[in-house]
């Protein structure tokens, strides 16, 4: 009871004991917790949080900005971070976000074990997963349908007379997950099987798989223009990919075709307009956030796992027809 | 001495005295502070938070990346929210992350009184403004030579023959904020003081100030070159204003010059490549985190403003010269 009234500031305490136990309070780690004040007195506002690999990318900028519309029908805050591809650092910044009072978790996890997210740490907070579904994690999620999406670039490719279709690849080393659990490795096996779907060998001169960012599929794109024999058409295998092969390529293309994966903007300004097989981000983060907010306002159903379709935006750069050689 | 006991879990309590203690802490709204004790163990991460308009701006992205490198050299975390140029919801925003235990602020403030973040909200957690400095707030800021960037922008397609140059603008009403304070005024002004230096008369029929976003900025580019006498080069006010009217003149641009205010990734791919004058969202993100670790390290300088200023890059689109009329 003492306690009680030295918290609020009653004045039946003296004033030295209420300092004596604000003092003991404070050596444990203890102070007075706004929040969860708040919330008991109906004033809380709900906090979640978008954990993505890289927030300068506009995809997942189109993905959080839908998310925060939810988020705001829900009167609740959104706040971004990002980890970088670092299973490490994703870890220290959910951990972070966790004991700081976070009400719930998007989050685009990096490949590898995710046990660290225990309940202990999650205390019955939700989290809901984009794009991959890591191991260590059984909890909802959102995805795409990679290889579905990769291979339909590459059949597109063919259908307008391409054989020698280049791959331009992000990434790092290849890791021993679940390709269909991952979605650089799901956009690979669409380009194997789009390949073979229309009987094309597998050329390993033509795929370029370790590009870090644009500056790197750059270089790839140039190397694979200087082979003897180089591809006719690119896939270029995310918006960064793309960015990076319109860099070398320029505008007008050079007569070289090019379908990328996820759609960007201004994609449909160039000349010729540029063609993507784009999962829609609005519609991932605006799912996933209303399976957060299910989740977060009590709904018990058992664990959601849905996969989203991607379309081919035909719009000019993925019809070019190869060039006649010299 | 219990009440510690408690808190420390020790054998030494009545497993009943324990839980009435537990109670009562939770009833006042008391709860354990990991963070609170992760820092008395030398253990906690500092997080840092930084407010903008909109986290889909790639200026803004890009401005997060370069505040992501400064806090990660720190040990630190960042998170991102939005306040779509809404001070009311930007109060909540920045309110909720402070009550969450924020260590530090990065701000683009909207337009307005900022009086809200007291001292007492602050509790000595520093606050490093971006962009304007808004009334009501006396902290660090890093701002842009807006009004000598954007008359740079005018005299620079004055130089290329232009006479007609329209202006295409974003944001709401006019408000009664000091113009030197707050970046979209500032650009009018420059516009403004551009057109004066040049000797060319300001024509209301060629300013368009209402856009929202790039949909609106399109509007106003087609009813702009819909004009008897047509513009014959745009200012475009920010990034969202250029991408907005390269959707409406397409590649080539139709003959119209264009100058933009912010670069943005892949200008550099159109045909022709577009002109821009750039703040360096990187050079401001950097500046301001480094003020606000320094204050995280107990920096007690007097105030710091600093005024970035912005670079013309001439790329071909500000360099067209005006078509002769028909």
């Amino acid at each position: 009871m003492t306690v009680s009234r030295v918290l609020n500031r009653s004045p039946l305490v003296a004033p030295e004991t209420a300092d004596r136990v604000r003092e003991v309070m404070e050596q444990v780690g203890f102070r007075l917790n706004q929040s969860a004040r708040n919330l008991r007195q109906g004033r809380t506002t709900t906090m979640i949080g978008l954990v993505v690999d890289d927030i300068a990318n506009p995809f997942y900028a189109s993905l959080g900005r839908e998310v925060e519309q939810v988020a705001e029908r829900h009167d609740a805050l959104l706040v971004v971070a990002s980890c970088g591809s670092d299973l490490a650092r994703e870890r220290r910044v959910v951990t972070t976000l966790l004991d700081r009072g976070l009400d719930g978790l998007l989050m685009y996890p990096t490949a590898g074990d995710h046990g660290y997210l225990s309940e202990e740490l999650l205390e019955k907070r939700p989290v809901v997963l984009l794009g991959r579904r890591p191991s260590g994690l059984d909890t909802d999620a959102v995805g795409v349908d990679n290889v579905g999406a990769a291979m339909r670039a590459v059949l597109h490719l063919f259908d307008h007379g391409h054989r020698r279709i280049g791959l331009v690849g992000y990434g790092r080393a290849e890791s021993g997950d679940d390709p269909n659990a991952d979605h650089r490795l799901g956009r690979i096996e669409g380009y194997r099987r789009g390949l073979a779907s229309a009987g094309i060998g597998y050329d390993p001169d033509l795929v370029r798989l370790r590009c870090a960012g644009v500056n790197e599929a750059a270089t790839a794109v140039r190397e694979l223009l200087a082979l003897p024999d180089p591809p006719t058409a690119l896939f270029a295998m995310n918006n960064r990919m793309t960015v990076g092969a319109l860099r070398v390529l320029g505008a007008g293309l050079g007569g070289v075709a090019l379908v990328g994966f996820d759609d960007f903007e201004l994609a449909d300004v160039f000349d010729p307009p540029i063609t993507v097989v784009a999962p829609d981000p609005g519609e991932m983060g605006r799912r996933a956030a209303e399976i957060l907010f299910a989740r977060l306002g009590g709904d018990e159903r058992p664990i959601e796992r849905t996969t989203l379709g991607a379309v081919l935006i035909a719009r000019g750069s993925g019809e070019l027809r190869p060039r006649s050689r010299p």
